[in-house]
């Protein structure tokens, strides 16, 4: 399958003649073939516009017709086989086995929003009938249901690029809604991003869908980006990365004309909590999984635990060495970018460099500058420390991880409450540390949008019940979810319908209940018609 | 019951030494006592930090708990009696029986939350249960709910000096979801506010809270709200009033290091179509009708009708003619504020002082300045002049109302396309008209939060189906409603609990399901419990 290298505007092939850019393999600093193009803004505009017409289209279409495209889109992407896992492996460095995983994740996520909108109640339909008699005034027949919001532009992710990118969470999510996606590629893999277009274009072509309901544009960072969210039809945005450019494209969205919700997921320090108990009992298993968790993916998960918090007691010298000892004699990894790499090196000299931080152990192996390496390592600071320097609560995206270690439990507390808002919080206890435990998972709760007891946070379960958000630096909007089922409540209204003639209402609110949902009639839940 | 004329931080009257001012008799144009003093920037502060320690506590209280605050609120309200009514009466001009009707919405609504939280599911719980044997990985025990998002500033609007003020539907729905409240009183009338926020200053402590759950703030405009807005602790905004006002606060917002959401009802213009079957059938219904709803509460509603929508045909004539005849007849009415008639006047004459537009007709009842007097009037234009001036669709809020005939259909069609975002939009017809009006309300789905058949948008119900939002810049979020049952979830955040021992999960997420919730368990709603 041989690579174009331009942009996909609703089905066909951008232009030629922007500027050009080459994937690179990190495993090898070597330059991939082939030419990527840069998109001008007028091709932004165009896929923009075409994404407008065919939202039109779009929306009205049923959830099983929905359902139908995104599972189409899985298999597209199955079909690709090998070569979308090659390419992904040359431009991520990404070990094959992790990528056939995130695969079947995206997959997987596609196949369970279509299963969302197939089944429907998600429109969170409420039906309040007529009361023609009602003193002192009659009460019209009122429905409500959700309906899509627009055209939505994802950006795609640096470090998941399948499940996170083109076709991933924010665009599935978006799809199963009823709005058009306008993609932007991440430049670290945009081959990646023309394979998996392409099986998103032939699925639109199969299902009889306008084209126009995919796009996907490559673009070298702000300018393109900020363009895209500028565009009147554009009706929000879906970005993971980092800080600074989620928030100038916030600030973006913001100063429209029209504003419209962006839903950036940033950053997170993951704070994780080692209470005594827990150092006594599981010391080994703890040091363990802490390695696994804060080196998964050589540490560039935006959940990463990155803070690690310790009661110091009798068992936690004995702690720290277990942890010092399995971090020596962790492997290096090739990270995902040059510009990741040295961000990284950059962000953990700083924090290592101030005052009251010691390494505590790094891994012997060498990392090689050639093969984009870093090598995992772990410092130690007090408490007081880390409450003196605001600066020790920066990410490192990477494989470090910083132990904070309070004298007392209170020092710990203060820690907790000092903290701005993370994806995640983390509790390992044993019983009795978890019998006292209420008033700290409380403060966690509070800064964070998913709270774990003896778990390690990397790892998003995509499900129902999943959280994968939290409040801001980590998020823009605490109130929503980017994994999950939930997530696709980020790209939809409520229109209400006031005595509305059955034939004229959605489906979804008509009086027989022909798709079967459960509604909210006169205040109570039912699949009952009416 | 004698006024102090004081802020309410915490429960406890504020300061004296700000600016002064005194709410006015719009309907004799004299000042009433006492002088209400404005808030200085540390008793805004003081109020937010009170709130944010509240916060801590009263987040925890069960919906019950909850519920039975909302219910003493309505009641103290009830037991103010006249005294409210007559302060309300002399601030506004508004009629007693329409502020007794109001009072009994804004305990109504009140009571409505309560009866939501009381029941409970709106917290959407979802279960995943854990999967331990799952291949290739097992899956970790996995739930999630709503939580309160924090203190929220409310501010008190114009219009309705009971039901969106103080105890209004944004603290009701910001109370019932948990979150503590710091209302900032309309400067309009103070007094009603003053004596408002006393009575949940008494519901507070009768229900055994911390007085920081309620606070009032007096100031003057635009300083001490941004303040409010721009504070920390803040977590989010209620406002209903003008475009520039909302505007200020949303960006205000949007510009915090942590930006958070603001529900700003802004303006709308709400247009009205009267299709050719419908001006045949019911031309007088149809014109009585559009004249209760633009002069209802003298035109200064937000659903109020303000662009008439008409295809020219054998009817129209007659339809123009029963319009006129109806508004000829029509009596004065005493606005809000002088500051409301002004700008009224000035928005009516910049619209009918416009090239095309032609005065159909005015009431003959002369308008008395002294008594805050305006007139109602309605104008004409052609679709096509409608469309070559965007300033023909500019809100004047007041009883006033633009006619537009559109010669073709075509006509008509471009100016639904070309309108902004609107709370409301409304179709009527005969059967004939709404056999082929599937693309025009199609259309007006896209701009409008609320669509009407044959009815009248003012008058919006307090239920769980009802939507009172829409697209900007009606609103500056069009995923949320401001009136009804929805409005809650603007104060809600979800938090995900992961491999929590039973014990320590919000009452909500156990496995007894003691609450007896419908939840999503493994993606099915039931309340069964695990």
């Amino acid at each position: 399958m041989s690579l174009h290298g331009l942009s996909l505007l609703a089905g066909t092939p951008g232009q030629t003649g922007g500027k050009i850019f080459r994937a690179v393999n990190p495993a090898t600093s070597t330059l991939l073939k082939p030419d990527f193009h840069e998109a001008s803004n007028d091709e932004v505009a165009q896929a923009l516009d075409a994404s407008a017409t065919a939202f039109a289209d779009y929306r009205t279409r049923s959830g099983a017709e929905r359902a139908k495209f995104l599972e189409t889109i899985a298999t597209e992407i199955e079909a690709l086989g090998d070569t979308l896992l090659q390419r992904a492996h040359a431009e991520t460095g990404l070990p094959l086995a992790r990528l056939t995983g995130e695969r079947g994740r995206t997959c997987g996520q596609l196949r369970l929003f279509a299963s969302v909108v197939r089944e429907g109640s998600w429109v969170d339909a409420r039906i309040d009938p007529a009361l023609p008699d009602r003193q002192p005034l009659p009460r019209a027949d009122i429905r409500r249901m959700l309906v899509a919001l627009g055209p939505v532009v994802v950006f795609g992710s640096s470090n998941f690029p399948l499940a996170f990118s083109v076709a991933g969470g924010d665009t599935a999510s978006a799809l199963a809604a009823g709005c058009t996606v306008v993609v932007k590629a991440h430049r670290a893999h945009p081959g990646t991003a023309e394979l998996v277009g392409t099986a998103i274009n032939r699925a639109a072509a199969a299902c009889g869908l306008p084209a126009g309901v995919f796009s996907m544009i490559h673009g070298g960072g702000a300018t393109v980006g900020i363009a895209m969210v500028k565009h009147p039809a554009t009706a929000s945005v879906g970005f993971t990365g980092s800080h600074t450019a989620g928030r100038a494209l916030f600030d973006a969205a913001a100063a429209r004309k029209h504003p419209i919700p962006v839903f950036a997921e940033m950053s997170s320090l993951n704070p994780l909590w080692v209470l005594p108990g827990a150092q006594h009992e599981r010391s080994a298993a703890i040091a363990a999984g802490l390695l696994a968790s804060f080196t998964l993916g050589v540490g560039q998960f935006c959940t990463k635990p990155g803070l690690i918090f310790v009661t110091r007691g009798p068992d936690t010298d004995a702690f720290l060495q277990k942890l010092a000892d399995v971090v020596h004699a962790a492997p290096c990894g090739t990270m995902l970018t040059g510009g990741i790499r040295e961000a990284f090196l950059e962000n953990r000299a700083q924090i290592t460099g101030l005052k009251g931080v010691e390494l505590l152990a790094a891994a012997t192996a060498e990392a090689s500058e050639a093969r984009t390496e870093t090598s995992p390592s772990v410092a130690t600071t007090s408490a007081k420390n880390f409450l003196a320097h605001p600066a020790l609560a920066t990410e490192a995206f990477g494989p470090f991880t910083l132990v904070v270690i309070g004298e007392t439990a209170a020092e710990l507390a203060a820690c907790a409450t000092a903290l701005e808002g993370q994806l995640t919080a983390t509790v390992h206890g044993n019983a009795a540390d978890l019998a006292t435990a209420q008033p700290l998972l409380a403060a966690l709760e509070r800064i964070a949008g998913r709270v774990l007891i003896n778990g390690f946070p990397t790892g998003v379960e995509v499900c129902p019940a999943m959280n994968h958000g939290g409040p801001s630096p980590a998020t823009t909007d605490a109130r929503f979810t980017s994994v999950g089922t939930a997530a696709i409540l980020r790209f939809a209204r409520p229109v209400c319908y006031q005595s509305f003639p059955d034939t004229l209402l959605p489906t979804a609110l008509q009086n027989a209940n022909p798709l079967g949902l459960m509604r909210l009639v006169d205040g109570k839940l039912t699949r009952d018609k009416l």
